[in-house]
């Protein structure tokens, strides 16, 4: 009975809306309700071409439009009837000729569009900051209470269904609502606060500002996908949140087809996995492990993929994700089944049969995240005490032309492909890196060294107790090779060629010691750490 | 002179303010250059207390204040004075008795202290939002171009002596002030998101929220600090931001004594170092590399702290970041400069002398950072594609109560100080972490495997190639020992005692192994993964 009680059936509405995608039906919806509308501007026209009764915003505040708009509907007639008490300001509302308005339908035009613009000068930009809009959309917030306050037209059709089945909006819907509300103007001002931020302060309005690289303030939001159980140890509370439309295919387009919910380091290595795995073009598997690869290959199908990568580390392999590049089929899927215990498997998509088998193990988190294309561009942020840290994302990435021979050996058309894979695989581990691989397989990853020769010899014991052959491997260092030891230890193990960025005080030491144990060395003058 | 023509010594201000700091004295200095004073609420009778000559936004608007001031500002008489466009509006000014306003000087009543409130009840926290106080905010930001915005009581001393030096706010000022408004209204408006998005869509308004750990979108707010060369690495770009008034001493609170701008790697593994060496309670040194303690050591000086750490991996130590948590003495800081090159040298605080004896290389960057005391709750993040993991900063930390002797040996007090000295360590230590100790130092350091047991192996080897006797060693993994391998490597090596999380399906069987070699071992119940 309280809850009905609470349910409004609005009888006013204020509509101004930027995206007016279903706003015409939605509006037609609302008259069929009884519903009065008064509107503005470019929706007003649409509403009165469309026969729907409307009346303007100016013939209620009885005050002109003018500057171009500028402040139509900073009025008390207007947000008197929105913020109004309900039976506490009725009288002075009735004295001062201030109607009720129950819905507001408002939302903003994208200021991330307007400043893509390649053409948008400082004074488009300041132009198109819109100030009634928001004002109307905090006010109808703000008065939750009595009023229901609309931003997205995803949700008219959804409202129209509710007030048919409560005859109007509860409390709880217009609490939602608010929340919404106040997100899209936390984000709207968020836009601005770092377009203005990176807009030098004596850029002439006309110009097309030289923009800086980051604003002077960071604003950001992220939207709620998933709240964990933990995170990344069971006394730290954690959840999941991805960006507003975030499209490329990863960790943040999952659809999960069974399984266990993903904890906070499922999702971590998941993502690493994947990111890795999109490096290569041939059928590919990646198996991560406390956020490092621990077995990558290639192979003529994903099961004979799998199965080297398995084969690279079987000891780490266990309860690790596995990552593929192309739709998980019935065959890897059941090799995997048959081996290994497996935390999370992730493909583009999964076959039918493939899904069906693996239902058999409903443990096993099984996830499609769909087709990658071309990376984008993206910032990457590492939290420390008190601050963030922003870069690039690193989507670096040389290939086959800009390696540099540096040793009077060149490496063969083989070498180089393994050479390439070794390095895509280098960029993925943890910093220091060292990775031995041959025909599209790891042969030995070091990873997360604090001296770059320690890398290299856990590289060397992990080929050795897992009986993988390292001789004429080929041997990436993500960073440059300081000194001759990691290729004197390489040489030792049988490497036959070597990748890395070069560029250290000691480049012709450690190309005499290459040339001295008759290794191919090529520099990418690229460097990938990755902690 | 186009400079010169562009300054604006406003004529007209609205001044509403909840922060009331220096607002009288700002007040009167406008007086005194023949502004004209518009006010409301409390600041109006403040200023009229201090015989400031003001006229209150009612009588300007020749609209009562109503609805407990809600809409009091939300007027076009207010408004238009504000956004009309100087030169082209005026005609239409003129004509509906609109006069301009120039300078607006409004903050917002901070929203994180109303719901800082343990009371604060739902409707509490909606009647603290302000509808016009952002409203007037933002139309002053839009019409930089004409008005000064100003948000902040700090700028009010520097902006009457730029008036005073230019006659009025420069186009650069208004366009900085400007900047600083959508930045205020962009926090405030993410606050108020983060909390609704936090408060169950059916709570009542006069009920104190149960709020939900995290909100439905998370948003938030950075201050530039720094813009770095580069980033992780050369192709990257990065920049440096703090949280709002960042207080934990810590690399956010850092005073440069001297040396080259921090690089984004100096910056992470100065973290790194820094939350480590807060750890301990006695005079401690903590030598980072690539994002990982490689020496840690307690001694009864600095100096000897440092000496003892450096012993500990002196390969890896060249080139890393030293953190202390006593003010770093002459001593110390000469004991470093004798043996290594250092990158970053922080403590807490610096004494003059040895501040002059770091002068002497002047390319170490030197850092003061401030005294901590308990660390304060915050939220950690790892970026992924396409979205964000938020969780709790890991502020876990067991002491000697709490942890369980699992065998039939129990360590000694001499042991208890060795376990907590390597957990401590190990909590730092990239995931799988294992890590050796005795006597305050730590003997052996095995990072960042993707199977524990390589940790253990990598720690031994250090161990070995450094001259380290892990004989008597306590040895600390950061996450359970699953197999009872780790366990036989240390038994091995001599390790006398074991600390770790316990929680293993098969803790039976490596306390069965321990109690076969002679080992002590607890549990502490908490883990501490770090990837």
């Amino acid at each position: 009975m309280s809850q009905s009680a609470s349910v409004i059936a609005p009888k006013r509405a204020l509509i101004s809306v930027s995206d007016k995608t279903g706003i015409v039906e939605f509006a037609r919806a609302l008259r069929a309700r009884g519903v009065t509308l008064i509107s503005t501007g470019g929706t007003f026209k649409l509403l009165q071409q469309n026969d729907i009764e409307v009346t303007e915003v100016s013939q209620v505040t009885a005050f002109p439009e003018m500057m171009a708009g500028r402040v139509k509907t900073l009025h008390p007639l207007i947000h008197g009837g929105i913020l109004g008490r309900r039976g506490i300001d009725d009288e002075v509302m009735r004295e001062h000729g201030i109607s009720a308005i129950d819905l507001v339908v408002v939302n903003l035009y994208p200021f991330a569009q307007t400043i893509a613009n390649a053409d948008c000068s400082l004074a488009d930009a300041i132009e198109n900051i819109d100030i009634g809009g928001p004002t109307m959309v905090r006010s109808a917030a703000k008065n939750h209470k009595d009023v229901a306050i609309v931003v997205s037209a995803d949700r008219y059709p959804e409202l129209i269904e509710q007030w048919d089945l409560d005859g109007g909006f509860s409390a709880a819907t217009r609490f939602a609502l608010a929340r919404a509300a106040f997100e899209h103007t936390a984000q709207y001002d968020g836009m601005i606060a770092n377009y203005l931020g990176t807009v030098p302060v004596d850029t002439p309005a006309s110009a097309i500002p030289e923009r800086a690289d980051f604003p002077n303030t960071f604003n950001s939001q992220f939207i709620l996908k998933d709240i964990m159980r933990y995170g990344e140890n069971p006394h730290q509370r954690a959840a999941f949140y991805i960006e507003e439309g975030a499209s490329e295919a990863g960790i943040a387009t999952i659809t999960t087809l069974q399984g266990k919910a993903l904890s906070y380091n499922n999702i971590a290595d998941t993502d690493a996995a994947l990111e890795c795995v999109k490096s290569f073009s041939a059928p590919a598997c990646v198996i991560v492990k406390h956020a490092n690869p621990c077995g990558v290959a290639t192979g003529a199908t994903l099961k004979e993929a799998y199965q080297r990568a398995f084969s690279a580390d079987t000891t780490s392999a266990f309860g690790g994700i596995i990552a593929f590049n192309r739709e998980l089929d019935v065959a890897a899927a059941d090799a995997i089944i048959g081996k290994q215990f497996v935390e999370v498997i992730i493909a583009p998509a999964v076959s039918a049969e493939a899904a069906a088998l693996v239902a058999s193990k409903p443990n096993i988190r099984l996830l499609a995240c769909g087709y990658w294309s071309t990376p984008t561009p993206a910032l990457d942020f590492k939290r420390v005490t008190g601050g963030l840290l922003v870069q690039d994302r690193d989507l670096g990435m040389i290939g086959a032309d800009d390696l540099r021979v540096v040793t009077k050996l060149a490496p063969s058309q083989q070498q180089i492909e393994d050479l390439l894979f070794a390095w895509k695989v280098a960029k993925f581990v943890k910093s220091n890196a060292i990775v031995y691989a041959k025909d599209g397989l790891t042969t030995g990853i070091g990873a997360g060294q604090m001296s770059r020769v320690y890398s290299a010899i856990i590289a060397n014991i992990k080929a050795k107790d897992e009986g993988l052959e390292i001789t004429g491997s080929a041997m990436a260092s993500e960073a440059f090779l300081p000194f001759r030891d990691s290729l004197d230890q390489a040489a030792e193990m049988g490497v036959s060629a070597v990748i890395q960025p070069g560029g250290s005080m000691r480049d012709n030491e450690v190309i005499a010691a290459a040339d001295e144990h008759g290794i191919a060395m090529v520099f990418t003058g690229m460097r990938h750490f990755r902690h």
